[in-house]
């Protein structure tokens, strides 16, 4: 039995999400299927790989990673070139590497970045537009700014967490057998005006609730515009209430930029810390 | 009743094509129905928009034109404004302007651009799969620039022409009710090296056949990977036989660049036409 860690990127576009669903196409799915076949009966049921945290319908990934413990005694080598033949050109294994028995792509993760592109000229070209969200408001930047940085540090984000109680629960019972806390620390947050119009919005943390980023988004739009006073970040995590907040941003402007574990772990992550 | 041309971008993936047809999406289909929702139901039936040239499946557009005339007394800046937010994302209109009554996109044009992307890296990023085509075989770069050299001027491009007969006798219908001709004027064409891997393929000539430009990559990648000897498309244009080619190359690297018109008419061709 060998346990392995796989980096993918997708275009979420297409798909129903990262989660296995019964009818709909799901990367985890995709990703299961692909194995499976390449592993053929004799090493069947492979285990479902386990994502760091799912992705909604429509959100793309450019680092997400997931583990999965295989009987078979295939090379890694093997294993990824076979995933980049069998899987559809919308998912790509960027990395395969063996890992120790107790890794766990979700439960070892040690801190997330999400990438969130908003573009602000008058015509989204048709390429751009199932990555970006269109965003044609006068945009107050000085006050986004301000709502990005007033998130950094340890908060209770339930303003910022999806409603929806059941789901959230479900999401929240794979990862914790304690009570769920919306509690979670931000390392960084910022906003950067890019070339073309885009303005791209980069979070770190050690964990997302469901929706967070995208609300997050969402209100500090809301802020920008006006639809809320400048500086009032602070005020709307206070109100530990999702109604003082704004709305859920679109998901095809959100990436999972990428996942980060201890050092411990055969990763080379130094390019990538250095790099926030 | 105003003539109208209109400019447009699209990402063609998800549409089967330019052509309207039965239970299909397709990017004509699409536009007559949001002019036909914009203008309602007193101005209708309204026109079909006929374009340059049909794109097949997949084959994606930075300039299509377009034309169609309105009895409608809508101004140019509302109908343009109004299109952009009925169409669907992956259809944009980039300019539309009043045309002389007899300007008519495909009669009128005096010359087209293609491009073709293809990209020569080990992994195939999941966000540029979807406009390029993937190819990882080692390939001649000399014998590529020769064969595209070998195009340019007047020829019979039977050799890279469709061989439905059917399909190539109905495309060419609406255009020419002499006896179709499969000669045609290549003004300039080459391969370009980007960074990131990709090589570009730009051909701007007075017309094209169905599927002569993929056909024209597919049996320049052949020989450029040494399927047929270098500098031997001469001899297989001379064939006039399809069966002389290579391969049509798959529809989703292939970009409609853009559609010249004689400068008479008031379009401001000046940019374009200098930048070849």
């Amino acid at each position: 039995m060998r346990n392995w860690k796989l980096t993918l990127a997708y275009d979420g576009t297409a798909f129903a999400g990262w989660q296995v669903q019964p009818g709909l196409r799901t990367i985890q799915g995709e990703l299961h299927a692909a194995i499976e076949r390449i592993l053929g009966r004799e090493w069947h049921p492979v285990p479902l790989p386990q994502g760091s945290g799912r992705t909604d319908a429509g959100v793309h990934a450019l680092g997400q990673v997931a583990s999965v413990a295989l009987a078979a005694p295939i090379p890694g080598e093997n294993l990824h070139r076979a995933l980049n033949r069998t899987l559809p050109p919308a998912i790509r294994i960027l990395a395969i590497e063996p890992v120790a028995a107790d890794f766990h792509a979700r439960h070892s993760a040690i801190a997330k970045t999400y990438e969130y592109r908003i573009f602000r000229g008058s015509l989204c070209s048709p390429f751009l537009a199932p990555y970006a969200n269109h965003c044609t408001w006068k945009l107050n930047l000085d006050a986004l700014h301000q709502a990005a940085a007033q998130v950094v540090g340890e908060h209770d984000f339930t303003s910022l967490a999806a409603t929806d109680a059941d789901l959230a629960a479900r999401l929240e019972s794979d990862a914790e057998q304690v009570a769920p806390s919306n509690i979670r620390t931000i390392f960084s947050s910022n906003w950067s005006e890019l070339p073309d119009d885009l303005l791209v919005y980069r979070v770190r943390g050690n964990g997302f609730l469901h929706h967070m980023v995208r609300n997050l988004v969402g209100t500090m739009l809301d802020i920008a515009r006006g639809q809320f006073p400048a500086g009032s970040m602070a005020a709307i995590l206070q109100a530990r209430s999702r109604s003082a907040a704004g709305p859920t941003a679109p998901a095809r402007g959100l990436f999972l930029h990428s996942v980060e574990y201890p050092r411990e772990l055969p990763q080379g992550l130094d390019n990538r810390s250095n790099a926030d």
